[in-house]
């Protein structure tokens, strides 16, 4: 029987009021140094509910992210707005039929999401213009700035926030995007904390799977074991990704237990397994990777390759501080590698040869790590000013992806 | 500790090929009904993978349900195919990237997916229109069937297939759809079977549930139980839908436990559970409610209302045969349950009245059930010339959903 220590704790709402403050300190400090308006509203819209296909199959619903950081609103449908000169923070909720209350649940006063979101004023959706009008025009048509920009790791762009009425509003596609994802890179102590409750539950799940695993289970089970961990003792409904739980020739995969590889071979006598799971509590993730023998014991082979990881793991650790970049993490990790790699003669020839030539890539073809926060890759930190530093890691991933 | 008597069978493919010959038959009638030419490809898209949002992250793909029911293929980004002459199964795999390999898992070779499928060709999806062309082209220019119609539940539009090129066919979009969309009322025997399986998961998840449930835990956990129990020992990665953990005055909200009612309330000495989940198995659903005290005694209020409850089910299961109107069973059941409330004394009055009045929708305000199968609320079921049943079972349901 499975035991736990975990306690989820009450989510501090707070939290999304700090994001904002740091987004409107930021927000004015770039208007401020070019000389623009000190006023202006930043808009976003947050996610909807999905249906799968054509279906009433709903997908579960899980907040758009910069909206969660602002925010966090948990349920579907609403705007949030912040009013740049005064700091007041307003949301707007959907208006709900009243057939909601039979179907889905109570229909929530205004009141109880000012109360929940820690909000200066909530409105209904239906009411953004006149509310945007009314309020916030006493210097003429305010503007709107919108949420635009593209996804360093995907590719994708954010939606800007539309709604009926908006070409009554001047609208401001560049300034949000850039400087709200640079507010997200530095967590605050209250950010911090629910990373770290997220990687405790984590830690205690994958525990539980290293406990139960052994050989003749399927790589599934150790998953359902993970998220059952995550969910019933740490509160956890969602995981940062899905689960990679593979074994044997499925280690070698980066981003297995998708639906086309789906965690389903069975575990043998002799297999390493590569558990790469992490929980989510209130938006905010977890990534952990272990790895370990099936049956409980490393083979001469398993821990020579164990260790090289672990000493570069270590290396990098204790090389790490303010003021070092990056790459050279990167670099340092890499060449750990292969110093360990020369000395089990598993391979030959200079290192510093093969640094040039980038043989670590071969055996380490993911980049060092990422920023961890509501997203699994966190967003930012690429600075402006900063070109050299991500041109550099660029080139240290080029044509990869981050893992 | 749970354990189990489940063994996740092996699946079936030819499962979908019978699938697809139901369609071949169905499609040949309705050609020679309508004197058209006997030919033609029955052509589908699968579905994508999606990322959430701007985001990287990978939400688990779930095969398009239409896409499924014909080829039963789990993985994204596939097209489909069916020629209507020669009874002919295609599948056009899409290309992958060779660093596929290091990231996703093993790229599969299309005798792969031909074994695997038990389909008859198997091309890449850049091919596909030159495979239409080159092969099915003998009578001129192939007329497409594609899927377009709306679903009944959602109110949405399944999505036709589109690719590059499809300018050069003739395209339908009118025929597929009512015609496939009949097709997957009548399950076969393998259907059945995963159907039964699916079932059979739930059922032993929800005693387990059942076992374990008690005064002090979250709905959440209970849950989790299911979910485990469902994945780790009946092989169901998915469910038919979100669980409905609900606890209290939680019993009376339908669709209880999506985000912005997320099974999160202390379950209470003297409350009742209603409890619906289901568990997925290769696609196939189930559909489980049950409602229990939780601390494993009713008082006399609960029973009065599950008694009314069950004597309705088994009036309805007891007249039910071929022949038997749908309707009239609806209205079997709120006359069963209307007749056990006066017994009791919670309403008074003519109970043939209160059938004119319609009463019995305040007490069950959803339908009596729905199809099942590959959607929870599997669609179909309204062929032609059934015009009026479809009328009275939508005057029933007037401004519902079905539940």
């Amino acid at each position: 029987m499975a035991t736990s220590s975990l306690a989820p704790p009450e989510v501090p709402m707070e939290l999304h009021a700090g994001n904002r403050d740091r987004l409107l300190t930021a927000l004015r400090a770039h208007l401020s140094a070019t000389a623009s308006p000190p006023r202006g509203i930043a808009l976003l819209q947050g996610g909807e509910e999905q249906t799968r296909h054509c279906t009433d199959h709903l997908e579960l619903f899980r907040q758009e992210s910069y909206f969660a950081y602002l925010f966090g609103v948990r349920e579907p449908g609403f705007y949030g707005a912040i009013d740049i000169a005064s700091g007041q923070s307003i949301l707007f909720a959907p208006r709900l039929p009243p057939d909601y209350a039979v179907w889905m649940g109570e229909i929530k006063p205004l009141p109880y999401f000012k109360d929940r979101y820690k909000v200066d004023l909530v409105f209904y959706v239906d009411e953004i213009v006149q509310v945007l009008q009314d309020r916030f025009s006493q210097h003429g048509k305010p503007v709107l700035f919108l949420l635009y920009g593209k996804s360093t790791d995907s590719g994708n762009y954010s939606k800007p926030a539309s709604f009926e009425g908006i070409e009554k509003f001047d609208t401001d596609l560049g300034t949000l995007h850039p400087i709200l994802t640079e507010c997200r890179v530095i967590k605050s102590e209250m950010e911090l904390g629910l990373i770290q409750y997220a990687n405790d539950v984590s830690s205690e799940a994958h525990i539980e799977v290293m406990r139960q695993a052994k050989p003749g289970m399927k790589e599934y089970q150790l998953e359902s074991i993970f998220l059952h961990h995550s969910y019933r003792y740490g509160a956890c409904r969602h995981c940062s990704y899905t689960c990679i739980c593979a074994t044997g020739e499925n280690s070698s995969i980066l981003h297995y237990g998708h639906t086309a590889a789906p965690n389903d071979r069975t575990l043998n006598d002799g297999d390493m397994a590569l558990m790469d799971m992490g929980a989510e509590y209130n938006f905010y993730g977890s990534d952990i990777t272990c790895s370990y023998p099936i049956n409980g014991k490393f083979n001469s082979n398993q821990a020579t390759v164990y260790n090289a990881v672990l000493k570069a793991h270590n290396a990098v650790i204790s090389h790490m501080q303010p003021g070092v970049k990056w790459v050279d993490m990167h670099k340092l990790a890499e060449q750990t590698i292969l110093e360990s790699l020369k000395n089990e003669k598993i391979i030959h020839g200079d290192i510093a040869d093969m640094m040039t030539r980038r043989l670590g890539a071969v055996f380490m073809p993911h980049g060092l790590g990422h920023l961890l926060g509501i997203d699994t890759h966190d967003p930012g930190g690429y600075p402006e000013g900063l070109r050299e530093a991500k041109g550099a890691r660029t080139e240290l991933l080029a044509d990869h992806k981050r893992t």
